[in-house]
């Protein structure tokens, strides 16, 4: 089996597409080479077959001897001869996965170094400085990379060399010392290792091939795979590519290009270089680089040429491209390209402007497929402008979009300070209710509890808000917070970034939150694939949510909780009447109480959603929600005593109190025992509906029973709401009426309860929840960061869809759903909804729509575009 | 289509057969006539499908003639007319659905007497009191049944008339007072109905027949099929037969006879009769019946027919019959039969006597059959003697049997009254792991909170000790309880009956729990069934619970709990140390002294069970359960203040507190958690192997990982299990390590647990509460009685395995580990495991063995058999 092949081997298809076998450097240096004929220093490359064979069975002869074969057709091509006396053949050596993966060996420049070929590089170069500077340069990274030696121990040693000849900058160390710095790094290596410095460069060559191999397992490598969900079982490439150096001379020199602004878009090359440079300076930051287009000034020539290099790339690639190139001696070479990353501006710009020119000419479709999720998220939220601060902890990242503010840890003063015109950042252990007042008062909030469903990160999502939860590092001492033994005093500055979850101590600088003008562009393209197909709705539970989701494109609401009107503290009283009423009597007259709150609800949001379906979800959360904390009361109790009141609300907060009341005495369960509820929460929302056709409005109602497990329960309750419908007698209005799917039985029997159900809507929260036996609350603020970073979990399930569980559950529900009732119309309202891998879940499960938080929409709107577009069959947008 | 068939009707098949066609009384009555040609009067079925089409679409002409048709051939075949005024045809109509069914129409006899033809009966009979009397209890009868006018306004009636004749007596009341009576009576139809008793009998006829078919759909009757099971669609059949009179004179009677014992088994009949008297009188009890044997002094010709006739019953149906006869004049009428109830002692008996007797020779696999779960609790526990005590209230029968004794409030009190050498009943609002010694010192547990599955009732079925549960009406004040307006004090007498719920005040008499001599032969029986194919075992979790599991024919331990081990006294504070400690050696030291506890419970274990698997579940509560009580430390807090101990205790138990715990961190995530804990267990485990093996015991091994999701999880948990018993080392042992599949996840995911499970273990309780997301903490005690009142569940899923939610997730668990896996051992040790249904559907599913409580062992090992048989392809036993 072929394991090594060199750059311009002709393997049968286009070698970009050969990332599997060649990995992403290797792929694109010989598509480079043999397709576009571009200047590329000869090397090859060894296989991801070669190191999954390593890894399972060692070094093997065959991968020796085919290592060797290509080192001979390499000397041979560049007429030099690794280790050779008078003229040594160096190379470099870098792995390359089919995935850009940090945590995996980088590279080994100036490898074939040895004291005597030193000295042929010298008389070649006739440059003894250089020849020097490149064996302490080899020696260093090849120790520190290969060898495991720590690098601030040779650090040390050239920072001495540097006092002694009183240098200031690296290249002024006279070329006596670097000598001297070569034995003594020698020497370094010879103590902490116990060998000697490998003087053999085949000996070397394996060395640094094998470091990389097994780079693979290391376990950074190992960590970053499995959160970014990429199989263990690639392995990766090496590649082996004869040096060019910039750092020949002033005629030399090495860069980072791309072929247009990574940060805006903005067509034409953008980058950075340095004169006079390998590299690894260039990254590190030790000089300061020029930008790109001086280098039109300097080589003019050779600057014209880097653009026709550019443009040949772009018009292949058909994309902004990436890449690093060596000058030397005045001539230049390409050393790596790949399609670059870029913000979320850029995508937005870049994938506009690539329809219009003929050079690339993409497709709506295609531009839609190279924008995701976080450029969205980047132009709808500010983020921190920069990524030099340094990380305090970081939690949840449950809101996206970053924000800066001082801290304050009750709601109270929260609104104070936001009155005063400070910027307030929100920290408290976890939020409920009572903090509604002081999240809205601040740029973002920061928890130490609570996963990504918690009360703080449900609420801040709707409103668009930053918010970081469960950062469990913190600990809320009075008005200040400790991590990590650092202090931070209320007032103090801190910034957070909703999107990682990073916290950080003092004001991070941030970028803008303004969508470019591609964005509502693009959002009408992913419209149009979408249109007939598959709808995007919001979830929304008031009249104000409800206009803030149609400006985002919402195109109905998927889901009105209707428990957050009951929370109200105008409210609150009368529920807990209903709860504690004690003959129907009263329990009627504070539903009565409820009816005409609710009615008013419930217009505000039909008159907003004019001509739109809104889905009315029926009361679904337990009774104790609405009832007060039983610890206070029972501490009150043993202390101070209660009243009367109190004493009646602890008495029916302890006989509603449940052990787990997730899986208690909630949704139609609830309505099971005040079926009177359930029937309110209808009148008063067909009440609302005739108000809105007398306006001459138009409102699309569907209602939902939550948390359905069996046929004849759903049957029970559909029974309960048509004869409610009934009783009100709107005429000229339809109401669907239908269920929410979120446990496992409901999704096992959907069969039968598509008997009753005109739709189903999956509440993918609570599945999953059901379908692992995790609870948000509890799990996901703790012990879901150990079974990520552990691996235990490809990703949180509550972020992401569990494909192979709950995303089963969920084909399998669909499926025997429609099988008894053909035109059901199926949708998600979970959290799930805005996310672009479930959404693709559910655009190939035939869901007709999905609905999310209002900020979400207009990602929910690009997911399902490119989940049909990937789909295929699809014909395209003019 | 034919609706009416008559009892000779020459059916193609056994009529016995035809239940579905005829109802289980019609059926019989047919095989009776026609088969084996007993004298039965003459009558027709209408058949269940006539009801199905009246229910449907009303009373047809088609149903309307053919009844009138077969009225006209009874008439012919009896020479009597219906309404003839000279020698009138009277017939008896009765209800006959497939099942026994109470709550629908039962009987109405002497159907056909007006005001006419009772004076053709009168001179016909020349008895005219015989026929006032026969249509006074007409009009009764049918007023009640048919019209559904109360019945206590007649018997108001009928007692003014005896106390006007000053009659002793029912038979004393004179004929001029009966005839008053009958005039009364029609008044009282008239003012309560408005309308006239109908005098037209073929009127009378028709209404009775329609009666019998609405009261299929009669509430009462609804709520039995939906707590049996029955499907709603069957319909009834009515039985029409010519009346015959017990009550003619002293050379006439009527009664009831069973061809043996119902009670004990013994052979022979068994039964009473009633002379000069209709059937209603047996029943209501208002004279005293006579043994069925006196027949043979007074009627000895009768007698021995009777006796030929039971024989032939006997030997036709090769069970046990329930009969009812009359004799009129001398004359004797079979009127019904059917197979006989029975006693779990009498059912075991008569199943091991028929195998005998060559009349009935009945297989032993047959004999398996014919025996219940209900009949071998009932043999291994005391119940109630008689059914003559008025229930208080009813709970939830926890655990099978019946107590007597005294209530007391708290276990100390419990364990004082004990001493005293009182029986006590344990009356606690829920119980806990303080509560045990008073458990143990109790004759039964009552407890007002709490489900199937509450501490209460896992720990009463445990011992086999009875215990009602969720008792809910019951409120605890102080030493007393109330309920219903009945106070119960400290030290009063109740009793108790674990299988029914039932709550007496006073003390029931309760019979022996003796197992008679054919238990052991029938279980043995079951076994050989059983052989090669489903293994029964019992989950026990110390030595004690291992010696009895054995004592009961558990064939291995399939539920090692390791978490009661830790709740001891002694244990306890040791487990609390290790969740506090500060630093990995604290923990570390603290697991090595439970490791040295967990030892010797091993030891015990294993010694016991010596050559039989025990199956271990690692540790799978959630920490908090190990902490005390939060709320109580708070009030403390708040008052009196805590010790150190006490604020590290509230501390640690606010850390680990969690909002839906049966969600939450527990099962393997602890381990993830807290590794070495599970290292420690494993490790004694090992370590108590290695002492057996030296005792040279055959230690039999399988650990079992609880509550797993993913495979990355249960692969990682794994290592730590094999790596523990690689460092201990024993030789000569393989030890098995597996998984609980509790979660809907696992079960779907079965194919990739299998890949490192080699045992999957159900734990049914808990994948029935996350399927229906059913906290049976919170949901068995209060609204499950609900859900199965209103039919909204058929059964409680936390006793019977829901069959198409759970089950199939059970079923698909099976298929898909065994896709990975071949010769994947898979068993069930969630409390389903000793209920015969659920053991159905695991034999079906292609468990290797079901694990369920000791005392449900021998239930389990004849279920197991049982579906064996019925599943087919058994050769039989010799």
């Amino acid at each position: 089996m072929q394991l090594v092949f060199s750059f311009d081997f002709p393997h049968l298809a286009a070698p970009k597409e050969l990332r599997d076998l060649l990995g992403g450097k290797g792929a694109n240096l010989a598509e480079m080479t043999s397709v576009l004929g571009l200047p590329v220093p000869p090397g090859f490359t060894i296989s991801t077959e070669a190191c999954r064979e390593y890894l399972r069975a060692g070094w093997s002869d065959e991968l020796d001897s085919q290592v060797l074969e290509a080192l001979v057709v390499l000397e041979a091509e560049m007429e030099k001869k690794l280790g050779d006396l008078a003229d040594p053949l160096l190379v470099s050596v870098r792995s390359g996965a089919k995935y850009s993966m940090p945590g995996m060996m980088d590279t080994v420049l100036n490898l074939g170094l040895n004291d005597q070929s030193v000295l042929g590089l010298a008389k070649q170069t006739d440059d003894f400085r250089f020849a020097y500077d490149s064996y302490r340069r080899f020696i260093h990274m090849y120790s520190r990379i290969v060898l495991g030696i720590p690098g601030d121990e040779f650090d040390r040693l050239f920072e001495a060399a540097k006092q002694l000849s009183n240098s200031v900058s690296d290249s002024d160390v006279p070329t006596e010392l670097l000598k001297y710095l070569v034995d003594s790094y020698k020497e370094l290596v010879l103590r902490v290792n116990g060998e000697p410095f490998p003087q053999d460069p085949m000996l070397q060559l394996r060395g640094a091939i094998m470091a990389v191999f097994n780079s693979w397992n290391g376990s950074r490598a190992i960590a970053y795979r499995q959160r970014e969900g990429i199989p263990n079982d690639l392995g990766t490439a090496v590649n082996v590519q004869a040096m060019v150096f910039g750092n020949r001379d002033d005629n030399s020199g090495t860069g980072v290009g791309f072929t247009r602004d990574p940060a805006t878009g903005a067509k034409g090359a953008y980058g950075d270089f340095l004169v006079n440079a390998q590299g690894e300076d260039v990254v590190a930051g030790v000089r300061n680089t020029e930008p790109l287009n001086r280098l039109k000034d300097r080589f003019p020539e050779l600057y014209s040429e880097l653009m026709i290099i550019f443009a040949r790339l772009e018009s292949h690639y058909r994309d902004m491209c990436d890449t690093e190139f060596t000058i030397e001696q005045g001539k230049l070479w390409m050393l790596q390209t790949r399609v670059g990353k870029r913000t979320g501006v850029a995508a937005l710009k870049m994938a506009v402007d690539m329809t219009k020119e003929s050079e690339i000419s993409l497709t709506k479709h295609e531009a839609l497929l190279r924008i995701t999720g976080d450029h969205l998220d980047q132009v709808l939220h500010p983020q921190f402008a920069t990524k030099r601060h340094s990380v305090l902890t970081k939690g949840l990242g449950a809101s996206p979009g970053a924000a800066v503010g001082k801290v304050y840890f009750s709601a109270d003063e929260a609104v104070s300070a936001s009155r005063r015109g400070e910027k307030v950042i929100l920290v408290r252990k976890e939020t409920s209710p009572d903090d509604v007042h002081g999240m809205l008062a601040s740029e973002g909030i920061l928890t130490t509890r609570g996963g990504l469903v918690s009360h703080a990160a449900v609420v801040a999502r709707g409103w668009g808000k930053p918010a970081v939860v469960g950062a469990d590092a913190i600990r809320i001492v009075g008005r200040s917070f400790v991590a990590f033994g650092k202090t931070v005093i209320e007032g103090d500055e801190i910034s957070i970034d909703g999107s990682t979850g990073e916290v950080v101590i003092g004001s991070v600088r941030l970028t803008a939150a303004t969508p470019p003008p591609e964005f509502q562009l693009v959002l009408s393209w992913a419209d149009e694939v979408r249109k007939n197909k598959v709808k995007v709705r919001a979830n929304a539970d008031t009249g104000a949510d409800a206009l803030l989701a149609r400006s985002f494109g919402a195109e109905g609401i998927g889901l009105c909780r209707t428990e957050h009107m009951f929370l109200d503290d105008s409210r609150l009283p009368i529920m807990r009447r209903m709860i504690l009423a004690e003959g129907a009597e009263e329990e009627e007259a504070a539903l009565q109480e409820l009816r005409v709150a609710q009615r008013s609800d419930f217009l505000e949001i039909l008159r907003v959603m004019d001509g739109l379906p809104v889905t009315v979800r029926l009361l679904d959360p337990p009774l104790h929600e609405f009832l007060p904390n039983m610890e206070e009361l029972a501490i009150k109790q043993a202390t101070v005593g209660l009243t009367d009141e109190e004493t009646r609300l602890y008495q029916a907060a302890r006989l509603w109190q449940e052990t787990n009341p997730m899986l208690g005495t909630r949704g139609v369960r609830l309505g099971v025992i005040k079926p009177g509820l359930y029937a309110m929460q209808v009148k008063a929302l067909m009440e609302a509906a005739a108000i809105c056709l007398k306006e001459k409005k138009k409102p699309i109602i569907e209602i939902m029973i939550p948390l359905t497990v069996t046929k004849d329960e759903l049957a029970l309750a559909t029974t309960w709401v048509r004869n409610a419908i009934e009783e009100i007698g709107v005429v000229g209005i339809d109401v669907a009426v239908g269920t929410m799917i979120e446990t496992p039985r409901a999704a096992l029997r959907a069969d039968e309860l598509a008997e009753s159900a005109e739709f189903f809507s999956f509440g993918t929260n609570d599945l999953t929840q059901m379908t692992f036996g995790f609870s948000r609350d509890d799990v996901e603020g703790k012990l879901m960061a150990t079974y990520i970073d552990q691996g235990l979990l490809p990703a949180n399930p509550f972020k992401t869809i569990d494909p192979t569980g709950v995303g089963e559950l969920v084909r399998i529900a669909v499926e025997r759903g429609r099988k008894t009732r053909p035109n059901l119309k199926v949708g998600i309202c979970g959290e799930h909804g805005g996310d672009p891998a479930s959404v693709d879940l559910f655009v190939k499960a035939g869901l007709d729509y999905v609905s999310c938080s209002s900020f979400r929409v207009p990602i929910a709107r690009l997911a399902v575009a490119q989940s049909l577009i990937r789909g295929g069959e699809l014909t395209a947008i003019d």
